[in-house]
């Protein structure tokens, strides 16, 4: 049996999303329980009016929310008690193996970093996450943004970190291969810091196949994309931003007159399996890497079917035991002579 | 009258898409003459089967061709009577009011920092582009990868820059609002070079309006989006990347069976209208800004539709007189008390 803790107050909507999406995620699988941490009141009501399974259900009572907006060092100091750090408080106490909140992204990571502590030879935490690829595989893209400057020692362990994790969590991926995204593909391209961990990445051991371009991240050439989180969260908004953009010219055409509007009805089932398959919700849930337990991050403006999603990133990270392979990845490094 | 020097041996394909793109561009606007610059012998065999209108064309023989992957110290070097340089020669000389070239955009860069220098005030020239904002506008977006590391007085020079740029080319927006790309709103987010620059914004009499992100490329809340070099390309690129995946999916799904065939081909008019809202040849084009003479870069790979986008692109800009707007721009931020 697996357990999640869910900060049921987290995210822009809060209970109305987390409730009805754990309730889901309980149906799904089978071998999961949840503790659902906030308002006692408050969720006792909500789990009761989504007919909630309750055998597989605990509530764990927390007297603070940190704000979406609240500065990260603020909700570290005065939010002790806030549904996302006893949620957190959980898995350091080995009472569930995973976190999930859909809150402030900056308090979350300086909770869970104060809380979990890093992995022996992780200097800082990545934010990652799996895009899909257009030969129907996952890249993992990391850091996402929580590290604005980066050295090249910490890109080379958010390398070990993805490698490791997409081979957790797909086995037959034995060796996944690592791009370093760069504005060119020569190794004597992009700033310092890059053309060092250019050349480290070749010295160790993983499959690095060398710089990668933002128009590769979904060409499924690599399995893991390695960036700064500055450049990485760049990326993945700049991407966010086009595909919203995209959606919105089909929709402009679509409606453009009486024609085209009876053509769209027509093409309406391609339509709807086009956005199925490019649905932010279904890629929801922001690992964080490098930390002595397993922490997800939804989207705050996500719903329900996409909460779902992020619960499900948690179940499959618990279940493939991400953290043992990323603590024996990062320790082959460090003493490559003892490594198997 | 406006001349344009083309570098007509540059890019993938060279003559063959060069030469087709200068005769339609002749055929729309009517005030253009060009310098075709090249391998004589070619160009006037290419130019005959073209049925080329040649009371606007002038040949100008060039020996040499840099390639398109070859080191831009080399071609600097090397390569003195390349197409491109020589097409840059004419715009250095006032044979040529810009110059349009689809080879290797280092060697390009080198090649017409070297032969037309910076305006004063200016210590690193920009790569700009337009891209379309989904309530119709446009949104130029700056440096786009000339500068992998940028100082923030270097990114305020680059805000001149755009902001003057788009009020050249269109005379109704007064005062284009101008972002800064970063990962937050907030003015504490980013790069110590980053939060300098917001700073700097601030104390400008430009309209910025602080921070955008990268998934706000599209939404035309700015007319001007500022990065470094490498931020810029790394956006760009993913932007292309992920329309090129959006396109593919599109494509997938009505490929699926012979229902969903039978209903693309229905759809097929509207999305045509899509593909063509969206096609990057529309957008083809890139401004080197910064320079004393227009320069535009053709993207490589790009068609004769494409080419003579960015030939248009070139015609607008030297139409505009952007050079005497980015000088003015440059000299009142250098001179505030001196501005009108």
């Amino acid at each position: 049996m697996i357990t999640i803790a869910v900060d049921a107050m987290g995210g822009d909507v809060g209970l109305n999303v987390t409730v009805p999406a754990s309730v889901a995620f309980l149906e799904r699988q089978k071998d999961v329980q949840v503790v659902m941490v906030g308002d006692e009141t408050q969720l006792k009501q909500a789990l009761a009016s989504a007919n909630a399974p309750m055998n597989r259900i605990s509530i764990m009572h927390a007297t603070q929310v940190v704000d979406m907006d609240e500065d990260p060092r603020s909700a570290l100091r005065h939010k002790k008690d806030s549904s996302m750090r006893v949620a957190i408080n959980q898995v350091k106490e080995g009472l569930a193996q995973a976190a999930v909140s859909a809150g402030n992204t900056g308090a979350l990571m300086a909770t869970a970093k104060f809380v979990l502590k890093t992995i022996d030879g992780i200097e800082r935490p990545a934010i990652a996450k799996f895009l899909p690829a257009l030969n129907g595989g996952l890249t993992c893209m990391l850091d996402l943004g929580a590290n604005v400057d980066c050295t090249s020692d910490q890109l080379v362990q958010f390398a070990i970190m993805g490698s490791q994790l997409v081979q957790a969590v797909q086995p037959d991926m034995t060796e996944p291969r690592v791009g370093l995204l760069n504005i060119g593909s020569e190794d004597i391209k992009g700033t310092q810091v890059l053309k060092d961990a250019y050349q480290l990445l070749q010295q160790t051991p993983l499959n690095f196949i060398g710089n990668v371009e933002g128009d590769d991240i979904f060409a499924g050439e690599v399995e893991v994309i390695v960036a700064d989180g500055f450049v990485g969260n760049v990326a993945l908004k700049s991407i966010e931003g086009a595909v919203k953009m995209m959606a919105q010219v089909i929709k402009e055409e679509f409606n453009h007159s009486a024609m085209s509007k009876a053509q769209g009805l027509i093409a309406k089932p391609v339509l709807g399996q086009v956005k199925k398959r490019i649905d932010p919700r279904r890629f929801n849930g922001a690992i964080f890497l490098g930390l002595r337990g397993i922490v997800v991050k939804s989207h705050g403006g996500t719903d329900a079917v996409g909460f779902n999603y992020a619960l499900q990133e948690a179940y499959h990270e618990a279940k493939a035991d991400i953290l043992t392979s990323i603590q024996k990845g990062v320790a082959a490094h460090l003493a490559p002579d003892q490594a198997i």
